[in-house]
């Protein structure tokens, strides 16, 4: 059963996979950055976190939004580096393309990866649905390790750009409140392995 | 002045240079296991960490041991992608090798980027000179929030392999005590954000 799971928007993230392997950063629009996210989120030293799911929200030319949804009880050859995962992601963008469709529904593109044209507030409204405790991760936020944690919880960062004003919203009308994860302002992927920490040691204790 | 190091056994990774940045984990040996380290141990989200440095120790083909040194307050080009850092260990290889230095002195290859003929041993001697004390990153350890860290601290991890005997031999040698990140088991490069969190948090909260 799900009990995380991290929603990353990247705001110029490419959404119909014509990048290059060879250039996120550049041509994939900071796609880097979901890349290390996924890592981050879903893997173990010899295995994959099974209760958790990372969702991207890619706003970035040519046909925003696509969301990509990375599940970690089923998904297959996701392995630590980034090129590899840049290709998983390439390869659900241009099935997305391809199947043309208009619906919102997401389509599975690879064992446990999913893609569709979800936007940001289509993604919580999903985990809203599935009950899960929505977080939003400022720098200005309540230090993680003092506050309770409801689990199962959702993440909500953004990438190397803050939310816009209108994504702030949006992510306020469903957050329960406000996380930093310390004194120090990190990228994306290194809070996340804050936060996945810190679940840890939760579950287990409270296991105890 | 420094305030930590983070220094990787990495068992498999190259030490002349030979590898495409295409293939990082196959012909580098592993070695995007090294980028993402300097990576986590390095980088802030606007900046780099001035107060750290992060030592890879590359024990693979053809020419084992090299060591390579990155300086948090000299260096340059350091980009948070895994294809451009291995680009800068590449050359840091490639300009070792070309020097064709016997002897195990430190070579400048880029700013703040150092290539010497150095293994474990000769690392830690060094790290000791400069005062360093000296932890050993393992499972079994005691969890970090549990312990008193005594800065300049160095930490040693090893890569998706364990030590070796004779390698845990010399870091124990060194090290003043073993430390867990958490209750489950990290990748390398997860391990470093939470060592770095914590110490952010300890010097934040002793400079108030």
């Amino acid at each position: 059963m799900y009990q995380r799971a991290f929603v990353i928007v990247l705001h110029r993230a490419n959404t119909d996979g014509d990048f290059k392997l060879e250039d996120l950063p550049g041509s994939g629009g900071r796609i880097d950055i979901f890349c290390r996210a996924l890592n981050s989120g879903l893997l173990l030293s010899h295995g994959i976190r099974k209760d958790a799911m990372v969702y991207g929200v890619l706003l970035g030319s040519p046909c925003p939004p696509v969301s990509i949804k990375v599940l970690g009880d089923s998904v297959k050859y996701l392995n630590p580096d980034e090129r590899s995962t840049g290709a998983l992601i390439r390869n659900a963008l241009i099935k997305l393309r391809n199947r043309g469709i208009y619906d919102k529904g997401w389509i599975k593109t690879s064992p446990g990866i999913y893609a569709s044209k979800l936007g940001l507030k289509d993604v919580l409204e999903e985990l809203k649905r599935f009950n899960f405790n929505i977080y939003y991760l400022r720098e200005d936020g309540t230090d993680i390790r003092r506050i309770n944690l409801d689990l199962p919880a959702a993440f909500v960062m953004s990438d190397s750009e803050d939310l816009t004003q209108e994504e702030e919203e949006i992510v306020e009308g469903y957050s329960i409140n406000k996380l930093s994860i310390g004194p120090r302002s990190l990228h994306t992927e290194h809070c996340i392995v804050i936060v996945n920490n810190e679940i840890d040691r939760r579950i287990t204790t409270s296991a105890k």
